[in-house]
């Protein structure tokens, strides 16, 4: 019930990267949140039996990249629902650096370019609190909404 | 920038609404969050100097309200951008309980009735974790969506 409760709940797609002395990775998650404004804070909910904990907590930075609508195929493919192989996720857009050394999707809505600065476990789930450090604005277009377990546009 | 970057990731809209010994309130909030399927567990984000928050704190339950196209007059009450006064906020729309007695919103997409088991403190704001011991599922109609400070519909 729960899980079809959430599934009624719109909202926004990341793909969130991390790159550093841990390794390479990229998944793609809804759950993130802003947190406060000063400093500039958000948080990301990771399970912690996922591929990627290890990495992210290791690297201790992240970036929240917000898709934009077109995007979806970069959606599925680090959402693991597509034949790409995980190290082969990146061939797949365009991507760059901002501060933190974190792969920064450029046709994303915005890339929020974030450092660790504290991380909480509830429940089955790691949340990670990052301090943004820098962001990169796209173009203005509609972003990518996940509702119903369908994508959508905003 | 953070604020204008925040401004263009889609939110769905939620209303939480806290009643007990501290007292009945409710605010317009879009950063709630998915936390953990097992145990059932999401996160809400409140500012430690809003006027809900001692409220919230002191009766240890919430629910969270997310809210259908059509309930915007709800969203902007709650948001405290109508003149209706604090008190007389819950005269807009048919409100009900749930489990733990916090107001839950009949014609809401969905209600999640949560009981607090954690509250961690980051920078300005409190983030409350809840247990979801309920659960209102409304129509299956369009949710309302914050996206670009507008309201729309997914």
């Amino acid at each position: 019930l729960f899980r079809e409760a959430m599934s009624r709940l719109g909202a926004a797609v990341h793909v969130i990267t991390t790159d550093g002395h841990a390794g390479k990775t990229g998944f793609t998650a809804t759950a993130v949140c802003s947190v406060s404004d000063a400093p500039p804070t958000l948080l990301v909910c990771l399970n912690r039996g996922a591929t990627s904990m290890p990495i992210l907590r290791g690297n201790g930075v992240f970036c929240v990249n917000t898709l934009r609508a077109g995007d979806e195929l970069i959606a599925d493919t680090f959402a693991g629902r597509t034949k790409v192989a995980r190290e082969a996720r990146f061939d797949t857009g365009e991507w760059s650096k901002l501060s933190t050394g974190s792969p920064a999707l450029m046709s994303a809505v915005i890339a929020f370019d974030c450092r660790v600065i504290e991380i909480k476990s509830v429940a089955s789930h790691d949340i990670y609190f990052g301090i943004v450090e820098a962001i990169h604005l796209g173009g203005t277009g509609a972003a990518l909404v996940y509702h119903d377990r369908a994508y959508k546009q905003v």
